[in-house]
């Protein structure tokens, strides 16, 4: 009676044209102590599996998602992320094979409120048992069983799908090779809950819910049209909803409804909650959204920490700057707790004036697929998908990059061999991939410029989209060997702070700045009574300098005797001779590289 | 028949208890070109009318409000706004007559569909025209002439009542002396449009709104909670509900509700619907929020100009930083359109993470009452409600204060006498108000703390609250005689375009700044090798100075020249010695006061 092949009348019961159904026969015990006697699951694969196995990527969906990620051909149905999956693209399906399932309480295939329950012969309807996300993995994880894949390279998805990954990743640390976590929280904010309760009450008040047995019926085609209206809002953001909708305001679109049609915006979610309810069931929609509330991995640091334990993976979380649902903070969040324990981490905050939607999105995804192709071929045994920057063209001969040649020289001499490396500040990881490169291990980069965050992640380096102030928190005490501070020192608002910092991770600090006491600045400001410029870091004017700071070899010294920091090593050179400087740095000196230990 | 006290049955057309009654029996044409045979208008005053009749402040309500503004005694029931109306408070009731009227679509008393219309002898229910903003202040109208009130001390209002102050200003400018605008915006955004087009559709796809004329049945209960849940979401912020329903999360509190008490934040939702529904009509909702949606003075700059045209009076704004309904860039684009005509304008977005509700909750509205109580008595011919500040302490012969002494008196000597002057980085509006006691006039401040420009308000200044790049845009070419900075520049970001801006909306500009070559800082830097300090504003270390700028005379008068603008008289100082420095000053002084033009 479970088929729902069996039960057509079943609202969208029926399988997509591409699915697979897989029919579990052992009863699935459920976290909240119910059971259900046996699960179907319908999904939708791409691509071969290799031979070892080792090359399934499976993707997981967001609430009103289901198993067609991707086309299967160009005259398919459009695919809920053709922008990322398919061949060619960052989840390259002529390399990977593909799996994604419908969930669990899902209405296209899966087992779920519209299945018959066997033990009324009626359909589950608002009696199907409350589901978590760890349900879901349960169901994903006997699917993949039947399949015989043992390790994912990757569990990929986004919103709903990100808890499924952070859930995979914690539950089942030995299958998930890499963790991709898209526009997901570890939470979600009271907010978001309370416009899913809105929504919720709405479904159940329509007066053809009737209780959740409505199969028979019409349905609460009111009630889901405006939970889905509502929640329609949250996708998008305040920045989107004015580009879309302000020029038009008061023109509605031409579109039957028997909603409000006085504004634009109006007929455009009238129109989205119409089109919805032809495609979704309400009690699904009741039961994956509560899902989604109350997923929690904990609110303190602490807390996250202990749930965040279990997992092995890489991970990689990308955010979105206008989402709001689940905003950057919330993805940070999981973040600092996974670089609180020395996980292999990689976060970007991607700047997108679309929302949470923006993950579903090719203008908003292209750093994002770009970040993914990275981290599906680096795991090991893969041969590189993205073409890796090429290394730096340092190939002039003086000047600012002499200095910034000499100053990477002046650090590896600092630099005990194949000590692992935190860079704060670290750029596009130029420095920091060469470090790699000679041995180091681990290392990860601390960037606030995105598009440098981009670059390092495209390089294989475990990156931190952070601000110096931030990312430096959640790394414990003295984890790693050495903390870098390459030519930064000048742009930091709190210094002390930052130097306090870089002594408490590490047990060496290295930091490299130009001195601003050097002889020729000095002559110039003595003599020509203006704020002295110098090719490099001091090329600019007084008004429009980036550099917040002016530090000299001594002010620096002063500083760190002050806070109780000891310099243990320094290198001082002249970077127009690149000659090394012994006499009297301060003046003589216009590069600084010090070795720093508490 | 439209006597609500012969229709108890009617919901809530009850009038409030200390309401008084005025019925208007001219028709009133309404902007929709609807018209009403009469109208009943029901109102509450405070405190007593002056023999001029000059005493009288209107304070429009919110969406929900009513006419209950304040307590009328200690045993009275609360009003929405004690917080600041009453005896002693900012909008004292011991000086001021104060009035509030139930809105025209309202439901506590005044007309609304609540009412019988007379053509039909039903209540007007969901055939109640639709009413702008516009029609409301129509309505008061009315009722001022009924009291014979030709003009008023201030109309003020929060949110839906900030649009009424706005209409007030513009529509009768005559009549209004003080604008007080709180919580309010020139068009809702899109975004909030959609939320309130949700809850309209809630309501009616209740099956009980019974196309409106549900008035002899149990009425669309359900569909008036939901709307009322949904806004209350967006009266509150993202950050105040952490705080509210955080620790609680699965606490849900212990209320009788047919609604989710699955989540805590779902049960606090549900006794807001379950209460509103109590005292409000749904129909009256549907009419009250449209208004709020339909109201638009315009998006574009040259829009809002045109609409703000008319006005007469003094403005103040006041805005809330987690305000995610009327946010404070939206009440910034009036004051900004204000300050472009040269009107009187004061604004202040007020740092709270109560979000929208700010406005009504002690709490939040300490600054905001300082204010307003400052905007009350800063009307000719009424004695100061507040006390001003006390003129400076500058009390030191040397140092510090001295310098400032100093730059004053600079500023003063190149001061044409009785200039208008725009004060950029005004901060607490002491060198403004000496400038307005010596009869310069207009004079106006631009300030980004928060706390300083709630001093210059409080001082009876003009002042916008802004960033010196945001502030400055807004102001008309050559719109005062002097556009001021004084000891600013040190912490500009982009010095050029702000010199630049300076020499655009004033004829002169006068610049005072520390000359960071100033011999002994020269010195000390040639022979200490770091960077220099003096007493003063370079008083700080390396590492932690907030300045972000050295400026020396010649790096300034250099700068000057390459932009094309000219140094016309200048004053250089030696603060030690107060002296007045002609020979090389670059090198001499240490305080530089100029004055530019283009």
């Amino acid at each position: 009676m479970s088929d729902p092949t069996s039960s057509d009348d079943l609202r969208s019961a029926a399988p997509l044209r591409h699915a697979q159904t897989f029919v579990s026969s052992t009863p699935l015990a459920l976290e909240s102590g119910a059971e259900l006697p046996e699960v179907t699951v319908s999904y939708e694969t791409y691509g071969k599996l290799n031979a070892k196995r080792s090359n399934a990527v499976l993707i997981c969906h967001a609430l009103s998602g289901d198993s067609h990620v991707a086309r299967h051909a160009d005259e398919d149905d459009p695919g809920w992320w053709d922008v990322i999956v398919g061949p060619g693209k960052a989840i390259d399906t002529n390399r990977y094979f593909v799996v994604c399932s419908n969930l669990l309480g899902g209405c296209r295939g899966t087992t779920g409120p519209n299945f018959i329950d066997p033990t009324t012969g009626q359909p589950y309807g608002a009696g199907f048992p409350v589901v978590t996300v760890a349900d879901m993995v349960e169901v994903q994880k006997r699917l993949l069983d039947h399949l015989a894949i043992q390790t994912l390279r990757a569990v990929v998805g986004g919103s709903l799908g990100g808890l499924q990954v952070l859930e995979w990743a914690t539950r089942h640390p030995a299958a998930v090779a890499t963790a991709i976590v898209v526009a997901a929280a570890p939470r979600l904010s009271s907010q978001g809950i309370a416009f899913d309760v809105v929504g919720r009450n709405a479904i159940r008040h329509d007066p053809r819910f009737a209780d959740g047995q409505y199969y028979d019926g019409p349905g609460p085609e009111a009630g889901l049209a405006l939970a889905r209206m509502l929640a329609h809002i949250t996708y998008l953001s305040d920045e989107s909803m004015r580009s879309k909708f302000d020029p038009t305001r008061l023109q509605p679109r031409a579109i039957e409804t028997g909603f409000e049609s006085t504004f634009s915006v109006g007929t455009y979610l009238a129109h989205q909650g119409d089109r919805f309810v032809e495609r979704f069931d309400a009690n699904s929609y009741i039961t994956l959204s509560t899902s989604m509330d109350l997923f929690d991995m904990g609110e303190s640091d602490e807390e996250l920490r202990t749930a965040l334990e279990p997992s092995r993976c890489r991970w990689l979380f990308l955010s979105f700057s206008t989402d709001w649902l689940y905003p950057p903070t919330a993805s940070r969040q999981i973040v600092d707790a996974l670089v609180a324990q020395g996980r292999s981490v990689s976060s970007c905050e991607i700047k997108s004036p679309a929302g949470h939607d923006s993950f579903l999105l090719e203008d908003h995804m292209r750093d994002g697929a770009r970040m993914i192709a990275a981290s599906l071929s680096a795991e090991p045994g893969a041969e590189a998908a993205i073409r890796v920057p090429d290394e730096p063209q340092i190939d002039e001969p003086t000047g600012i990059f002499f200095a910034r040649r000499l100053d990477y020289e002046m650090i590896l001499r600092l630099m005990p061999e194949q000590a692992s490396i935190v860079d704060l500040g670290c750029g596009n990881g130029e420095l920091l991939a060469i470090l790699r490169d000679r041995g180091h291990e681990p290392v990860l980069g601390v960037e606030w410029d995105q598009h440098e965050v981009v670059e390092c992640v495209a390089r294989g380096l475990d990156t931190i989209h952070a601000n110096l102030d931030e990312g430096v928190a959640a790394i414990p005490d003295q984890s790693f060997e050495v903390a870098l501070l390459s030519q930064t020192l000048q742009s930091i608002v709190d210094v002390s702070g930052v130097l306090e910092e870089i002594v408490r991770i590490a047990r060496r600090g290295i930091v490299s700045f130009p001195n601003f006491a050097h002889a020729p600045l000095r002559e110039m400001f003595m003599n020509e009574g203006r704020l002295p410029k110098e090719e490099g870091l001091y090329a600019y004017d007084w008004h429009n300098t980036p550099n917040r700071r002016f530090p000299s070899i001594r002010d620096f010294e002063e500083l760190c005797n002050k806070l109780g920091i000891r310099i243990i090593e320094a290198i001082y050179v002249d970077s127009t001779t690149g000659a090394e400087v012994t006499e009297d740095p301060n003046l003589n000196a216009d590069i600084a590289v010090v070795a720093l230990t508490r």
